[in-house]
């Protein structure tokens, strides 16, 4: 198989964009899809002063290296979560990356918060996930927002947009539909939230990986009981091999055509967010859910 | 295995409502899904005067049975469409079907309209499963409106339906996504069409068929490569096993919840549509499909 650009050896084929690479087109193919989904969506400036959140999965620090090596002004946020042996193991992987590549790196550490992720699921009946992904992104927002940021950006990918899409649809959960998407507008307490990585699969993330050297972790959250949306992502895989390039296509049909019906429903019946008295985080309760986390926990009075 | 309902032995297993039924209690659980539908979305009155469209499949004839059960007017209509072989067998099942139930009976032979089948597939270059599908339509629509009826049903069952949204929504179409459902009200040169068996599988009314003794056409069209859809059918089944309720529960969340999203955009943007010149079928054309059809097949001047 020949490079569908340069005619060398290829190294990658992509059956959903009906071609194959050698290593050096494929990072030029990442790069304009990148560079695409931030021109098409006005995700980014360079003026733009941008947080990174990284897990250190291969999303977040590809997510990472891209956005630096296309020029932005990168900070890499890493969440300590205190989850013994993962937690340690994904901080040291996140450090050494930001080393290797020049990136400025800050680690916010949980526990300081008194949200321990093993105290919070010993305490907090709920699923672990859930709790653990909300207080994430309410401490990437905080961060974000106190530290003078402009914009937020996190390395979900097409799988993780197209799975979530299919779930939200097989529900018709036409609020997350009206605000499904790779920008989250800033508004009142919530930072603008970007997805650059929409446009690229798994596979993608992690052959970008492979092919400029950046190590990254692997094992799973010992808490998780599989990637979130397992079930959704293989049937959309089956979709996918059986009609190539469907998944990119359901994707960009929703953003062009589906979403603005649910947009228009929404804003006809939309709900009224307010400041959290306590933290002044958006909510349509009388406390934030981390707040009122927070004080199940005892943390605060 | 014990039927839920009178915990004789049970014949039919439906994991999808979570239960088992005897024969009797089957016909009973068959007949309440009919009644539902027409209920929750108002499809039937007994003061209507019903036309069915009967291929001689087994949804056709579960519905006429079906609704002729339940006390409806109802008349089966039946389109010779003069495929050599699969046509007169159509024709025979659908004939013994009326004569065995006392239902009455009109049939349509598609040939006097200078469209045959055979002929139209050798002249018309579009795929013929789209062009028949199209002239069925329109003789249906027409029959019904110049014979006073006051509806036309068809058998679409759960598994047609489920099978059209899903592949309405991967193409985000938002125009037939803002039509499709169990009732289209009639409109100008439009009959109003219903599909009371939506609710139900295919399994469901292949059940119905063998416990009522109902003798129904298995010869595929050999026109068709397969029946519509069959794609999405199976990716579906697969869905529908790992999450029993599922096909159901998205049909009824789009009916309720996302429909009315789609709607609301197609009233914003939605196309005009005026009446055939030639033959008063509504279109958004300067001739109508068939009307096109015809002047191509010179039927028609």
């Amino acid at each position: 198989m020949k490079c569908r650009r340069c005619q060398k050896q290829a190294v990658v084929a992509l059956p959903s964009h009906n071609t194959a690479f050698c290593a050096d087109c494929y990072l030029l193919f990442f790069k304009r899809q990148v560079e695409k989904a931030i021109k098409d969506h006005k995700l980014l400036t360079q003026n733009d002063k941008v947080v990174v959140a990284i897990s250190g999965g291969k999303d977040s620090l590809a997510l990472t290296w891209q956005l630096a090596n296309l020029g932005y002004d990168v900070t890499g946020l890493h969440i300590d979560l205190a989850i013994p042996d993962s937690s340690e193991k994904a901080r040291e992987i996140t450090t050494n990356f930001c080393k290797k590549f020049n990136i400025k790196l800050k680690i916010l550490e949980i526990k300081n918060e008194g949200l321990a992720i093993p105290e919070v699921k010993k305490r907090i009946r709920r699923p672990v996930c859930s709790v653990c992904g909300q207080i994430k992104r309410y401490y990437f927002n905080k961060f974000a927002l106190d530290h003078g940021f402009t914009v937020l950006a996190t390395g979900h990918n097409l799988n993780d947009e197209v799975a979530r899409l299919l779930s939200n649809t097989l529900r018709w959960d036409t609020a997350y539909l009206s605000d499904q998407g790779p920008l989250l507008p800033a508004e009142n307490g919530f930072m603008r939230k970007v997805k650059p990585l929409y446009r690229l699969t798994e596979f993608e993330t992690a052959n970008l990986c492979y092919l400029v050297g950046i190590e990254y972790g692997f094992t799973p959250c010992p808490y998780s009981s599989g990637a979130s949306f397992t079930y959704y992502k293989q049937l959309l895989d089956e979709l996918e091999f059986n009609q190539p390039g469907r998944k990119l296509q359901f994707y960009e049909g929703f953003l062009k055509r589906g979403q603005k019906a649910f947009k228009l429903l929404e804003q006809k019946q939309g709900q009224e967010l307010n400041p959290c008295p306590e933290c002044g985080y958006p909510t349509s309760g009388e406390l934030c859910g981390v707040c009122r986390i927070k004080k199940m926990m005892g943390v605060m009075k």
